[in-house]
C-alpha cells in the first residue's frame, strides 16, 4: 500500500537519546488531528494508541479504508468530543504508519533497517511525541488518554512531563508488564521469527513477507483480547457454514474461521518487524522499576487529575493491575478517580461499543474541562 | 529416535468404526503396564493420558529417558499405588508413541499417512482402548482415571461402557470444549501449518520437520497450562543470565528463555501431525451434544462412583466446567464426590507435586478399593 500521500509527518530535528543509548534525529513522526485547537490552546488531548493502532483514531482510516480504531470513543459529541477538544494522535516510533520504524531506510547505509533498527521503549515513544506540543505551541494538554499500550504511554508521559497535562486517563493497562504478558508477546515474536520468509528481518529487501508468522502472532494476541465468557457467548461451538463436523482441518468452528480472518486482514495493514519492536517496548515497560520499586514516585511531581479505568473481564491487564496504579496515586494523596466497568468483552472493551465506558469517559473529561 | 524396541503393542484385529465413517482394523495400540493384575482381576486402573502424554506414565520413559508424565501420582505407595493396583495406559490412536497414527504407513499405498490419516475423536480413542480389557481378560476395571484430555476420555469411557469401571475420576477437564479451548488449539495448528517444512503434512516423506511451527504451538499451549499468578511468582520480570536489558530480541527475560526451552525439547519427542490430530479430537469433544444437550444422560446407565477434581487456578478447564459434570451427575442421583484443590500451578497442577491433590486422589482410590 502507498501510505505516503495520506500521512502528515512532523520531522523531529531535535536529537532524541533513546534508552538503548543510541541518539536519533531528523526522524519522521506521523500524526493526525481532529477538531480545532482553541485560542487559549488549552483544549488539546493527546491520545496514545495501542500495539497495533495508528494515528487514524476516528473516521475512515485513509490507508486501510476502515473505521479508525477508536471511532466509538472519538468524534463529534462522542466521549472525546471533537466539537470541543483538539485531538492529536501520533503513530509510535517503531510503528509502520509513517513514523520512524524498522521498515525505513537507514540513511547511513541506504538499506532498510529491519532488525538493525534500534530497540525502542515506551519512554522513547513519549519522548518523541512530546515534540508535537512544541509544534502546535501547546504549553499544557488538557488530557492524555490511552488504553492498553496507550495507557502505558499515558503513565510514562505524565511521569516524564508532570506539568504538561491537566488530566490523565490510563485505561485497561498496567505499570509493569507481567510474566504472562511477556509470554504472550514472546509467542508472537517467535511465530514471526519462525516464518521462513522473515529472513532475520530482511524480508523487505528480499521482496517477501512473513505473513503466515505475523498472522499466527495476531491470532495469539487476539485470543488474549477477548474474554473466555465473551468467546463462549459469541461463538461457543457454532459451526462455520456447515451442518455437521467435516472431520478435516478446515475451519469447522466459527471461532476458527474468525481467528483465521483476523490474522489474514492484519497482515495487510501491519509490518512484522514493527510487531517485534512494539511488543518488545511493551515487555520492557516497568514504571515501578524506573522508580526503584516505588510507583508513587512516578507521579509525585504532577498536580494532574487522574482517572483510571479497568474492565471486569480483562484478563490481559486485569483490574488489580489498574488498581495498583490507583493505590500508588492514593499513597501520595493525588487526585484520582477509578472505575471498573462491567463488560464481557475482555481487554478489547475499551475499543468497542461499551456504553458504560463511553459515558464514563465522556463525563470525566467534560466535567474536568468545565472546572479547569 | 528408534522407539520400536521399547514399545509393547497390541494389534487390534477387531474392526473399529470411527466417528468419521471409516473403519480401521489390524492397527497397533501401544501400551504399558505397572504393578500386577491380581487373581480376581479386579485391581486394574486404566489411566488415560493428556494431549502430549503417552503410555509411559511413571518411572523413566525409555524413549525420552525422562520421568514419565505422571511420576508424582503413579508408583509404589503413591496416589495410584502400583503395589496395590495394576495400572494400564495406552498411547491414544492418532498419537506418536507407537499407536496407530499419522506417522504410520498406509498399508494400501505404502506411503506415510500424514494428513491422509482419518480424523479421530475422543470416542474413537476409548473404543480402541477398551480392547485392552479383553486382552487382559478384565471384566471390570477398578477405576478409570485421567486429567485434561485424559479426563475427557474417562467421561467418554464410562458413557460408552457403563459397566466396565467401578470408580471414575475425571480431573481438570470438561464435558465440552469451549470456544477459547478451540481457539488456542487452532492457534497451535495454524503455527504448525505455517511452517514451511510442514509441506501439507508430508514432511516425513520429504525428510524435513516442522520443528519451528511445532515449537510455537507448544509455547502457546504451555502458557495456558500455567496460571498468571504462578508465572508471576516463578518468573516475574527476572532476567535470564544478565544484569540488565540487552535492547535486542534474544531472551532477556527468564520467561522467554523458559518458553523457548519448552518448545525446543517438545519437538524432540512429538510429531507435528499427531499434534494436529489430537487437538482436533479435543475440539470435537462435546459429550453434552452427544446426549442431545443433557449431560446427565451420558451417565444414567452406570452405577460407578465418581470423583471429580478441579484446581483453583486452572483457567483452561476452570472449576465451573468441572462442576457442570458434578451437577449433571447429581441430577440423576449418581454417587459423586467433588473437590476443588487450591493451587497456583494452573492446569498443570494435576501433573505436578501438589500434595493436597495427590493425597486426595490416593484417599479416594484406597477407600473405594476397600469398600468394593
Amino acid at each position: 500500500m502507498n501510505i505516503k500521500e495520506n500521512i502528515k509527518t512532523l520531522v523531529i530535528k531535535k536529537p532524541l537519546k533513546l534508552d538503548c543509548g543510541k541518539t536519533i534525529n531528523n526522524f519522521p513522526l506521523a500524526y493526525e488531528t481532529y477538531g480545532s485547537l482553541n485560542k487559549n490552546k488549552d483544549n488539546a488531548i493527546l491520545v496514545f494508541h495501542a500495539l497495533t493502532g495508528d494515528q487514524f483514531v476516528t473516521g475512515i482510516n485513509p490507508v486501510t479504508k476502515k473505521d479508525g480504531w477508536w471511532s466509538y470513543a472519538v468524534g463529534p459529541n462522542k466521549s472525546i468530543d471533537t466539537n470541543k477538544y483538539f485531538v492529536i494522535c501520533a503513530n509510535v516510533i517503531g510503528g509502520c504508519m509513517g513514523s520512524f520504524g524498522p521498515s525505513h531506510k537507514n540513511p547511513d547505509t541506504n538499506k532498510i533497517y529491519g532488525t538493525d533498527f534500534p530497540v525502542i521503549t515506551i519512554n522513547d515513544m513519549v519522548n518523541a511525541q512530546v515534540n508535537l506540543l512544541d509544534h502546535f505551541e501547546i504549553k499544557k494538554l488538557f488530557s492524555v488518554v490511552g488504553g492498553s499500550m496507550g495507557g502505558m504511554q499515558v503513565l510514562q508521559f505524565i511521569s516524564n512531563y508532570p506539568d504538561k497535562a491537566s488530566t490523565v486517563v490510563p485505561i485497561a493497562c498496567t505499570s509493569s508488564h507481567s510474566a504472562q504478558n511477556i509470554a504472550f508477546n514472546e509467542l508472537g515474536r517467535q511465530a514471526i521469527a519462525s516464518d521462513h520468509n522473515w529472513s532475520d528481518g530482511k524480508y523487505l529487501s528480499n521482496n517477501t513477507l512473513p505473513d503466515k508468522g505475523l498472522s499466527v502472532a495476531r491470532m495469539a494476541a487476539h485470543i488474549t483480547y477477548l474474554s473466555k465468557k465473551g468467546l463462549q457467548e459469541k461463538f461457543g461451538r457454532k459451526l462455520q457454514e456447515r451442518d455437521a463436523l467435516k472431520f478435516g482441518f478446515d475451519a469447522d468452528f466459527q471461532i476458527e474461521s474468525y481467528l483465521r480472518y483476523q490474522g489474514s486482514v492484519f497482515v495487510d495493514r501491519f509490518d512484522a518487524n514493527s510487531y517485534l519492536y512494539i511488543t518488545r517496548a511493551m515487555d520492557y515497560f516497568d514504571l515501578v522499576k524506573q522508580f526503584d520499586g516505588n510507583l508513587s514516585n512516578a507521579f509525585k511531581k504532577t498536580k494532574a487529575k487522574f482517572f483510571v479505568i479497568s474492565f471486569t473481564s480483562d484478563w490481559l491487564y486485569p483490574t488489580q493491575e489498574n488498581k495498583d496504579i490507583v493505590i500508588a496515586l492514593n499513597a501520595i494523596g493525588a487526585d484520582v478517580g477509578f472505575v471498573e466497568i462491567k463488560s464481557d468483552k475482555g481487554h478489547d472493551s475499551f475499543l468497542l461499543d461499551v456504553p458504560d465506558f463511553l459515558k464514563t469517559l465522556k463525563n470525566f473529561l467534560d466535567k474536568s474541562y468545565i472546572k479547569r
